[in-house]
């Protein structure tokens, strides 16, 4: 099933079930008014839901209306938890032989991650709004998963049977402002502004065999200003979404809602290009010398959508620009 | 004005006015039903609720019951967004002596914070539960600021016309698990289980003179197992709150609802002792070359409370037990 959320002015929006090629929405108000209730009682809506959206893929449902993406906000318009992780190693590699770092220990036993600020999510086509291009604007491509409450201790098969939902992320980060943060090691908080997600959210059964091992086993392509710019796949993820979830609860328990992602996508194999600009400048960097291509400009675009293997939609597109935010303060 | 929140088996629990001298209580709910929709509507609600509080204060409100700090969530159960600054430099000083740790750089400059996870809150004598001994159970005695929206880039000034409510906290940390999170660069996830809450939160009005320069300038009674632990006075934090709030603000905006702690209180004066045992060890470790205290055992309580300089009650007491915590997954 398929899950978006309609922009109505207020901060977590109205729950929408949007048909499988994303034609048709209906709101579903009368079992559940946000996703955030719905994950809080998925047990008990989901096949109510279910139900639902099989008449819509049927065109059976008369309420039904088109489905517009510039309407949306993010699935989930704010999460009680952000978690993100950086699962695909090729990615760290590359950022430190481009920037002569120390590798960081142990990251093929226990996953990295990051708690992020998940309280102002932005929706698929929203404008990203910054300050200054000094800080190195960059985008990440990325999958991610939403879950229901997760008890402390759990083992990562356990933790599994708690992803309800998938989603894709662009996990806009600011590259100037990163290493000083990562130096005092209490992690990212103005490198990491809101991040952004694809019009819907989708149940693990909608990927069919593209999702396995607890990976979304499908490349994401990316683009700038509508140029290619890589379509690396998910599959090569070195941890499991499973054992990222088993991680974050090893000393807590999760509540349900809490969302968790990939990190950047990438691959080993340099054709792919890759998923943030930050990656292909370290690949030049290592290659030329220098790097060549600059972080993003006020008004440029970036595309993210991840396919099914037979290019039927799946998350829908992020499709956004980058321009500069006024301060309200100012 | 105090505000705290009666636990009810929902998440967010019921919205409580609580008279000043923590005697009596009333729910709200005709104003606000959660503290979250208090912070968000706050010019709105603010002068319903300070009259009714008035009127508590002279008894003279007929629904008002005895206020019990063992029915009461955190104020904030739940948090949008909980940010944590690391604000008294000499508690940074003692653990880089102690482990002879390279200085971070620049952290009179620039205030340490991290992002950490505000979905799951304890109550002021909610037993902490936690899955091992072997992680190094601590406290961390801090004060927070709860703030409406703050813009993208406000100054330091604007950003201290936010807070609208103090707050008292136990940063439960994970001394085991810190050092290999802080390497990463990435930061704490498993290191921070949930945080706890004193019963009440206050408008800074409260404090009266106690409340200046953005800061608390009280003294935090510390016990551990009903023995002195320290009291180091809250007036010393290097950077205000409304610098943590602009530092915080840089790069996206703050939803309403925004948490942001000081960082464990710590003072140069060794003898008011500390507000967290890692510091007290150090701090042995330094005199005595060797860390004498050892971290918390299941059973141990704790309680912190921050007085008026008058010795009438603020904030009310922290007054909880560390308890070996069963997975549901086991």
């Amino acid at each position: 099933m398929k899950l978006a959320t309609l922009a109505d002015g207020s901060r977590d929006g109205r729950l929408l079930l949007v048909s499988r090629d994303l034609s048709r929405a209906v709101e579903v108000a009368d079992l559940a008014p946000t996703l955030q209730v719905a994950i809080e009682h998925w047990q008990r809506l989901e096949a109510g839901l279910q139900e639902r959206y099989e008449a819509l893929n049927r065109d059976e449902v008369r309420e039904a209306m088109a489905f517009d993406p510039t309407k949306v906000m993010a699935p989930l318009p704010r999460a009680w938890q952000w978690l993100d992780g950086s699962c695909f190693l090729s990615h760290s590699e590359l950022m430190q032989r481009a920037f002569n770092l120390e590798p960081i220990e142990g990251v093929e036993h226990t996953p990295l991650m990051y708690q992020g600020a998940g309280d102002d999510f932005l929706g698929p086509c929203d404008d990203i709004l910054l300050p200054s291009e000094a800080h190195g604007i960059d985008f990440e491509g990325e999958f991610a998963v939403l879950v229901d409450e997760v008890p402390m201790g759990c083992t990562a098969e356990q933790a599994g049977t708690h992803i309800r939902l998938l989603l894709q992320v662009n996990d806009v980060s600011l590259r100037a402002l990163a290493p000083r943060e990562m130096r005092t090691g209490f992690g990212f908080v103005q490198a990491k502004s809101s991040s952004s997600f694809a019009p819907v959210a989708v149940t693990p059964d909608e990927l069919g065999s593209a999702w396995r091992d607890a990976r979304v086993h499908l490349p994401l392509n990316v683009h700038l200003n509508g140029e290619w710019f890589g379509h690396p796949h998910g599959g090569a993820m070195h941890f499991g979404f499973h054992e990222l979830i088993a991680h974050a609860a090893l000393t807590r328990r999760l509540s349900a809602g809490t969302l968790i992602g990939s990190g950047t996508v990438s691959n080993h194999d340099r054709s792919v290009g890759s998923a943030c600009i930050s990656e292909r400048r370290a690949i030049e960097m290592i290659a030329q010398g220098a790097a060549r291509t600059s972080f993003m400009h006020f008004g440029d675009s970036i595309r993210m959508e991840a396919r099914c293997a037979d290019g039927s939609p799946l998350f829908g597109a992020i499709a956004q620009r980058v321009r500069q935010g006024r301060s309200a303060c100012a």
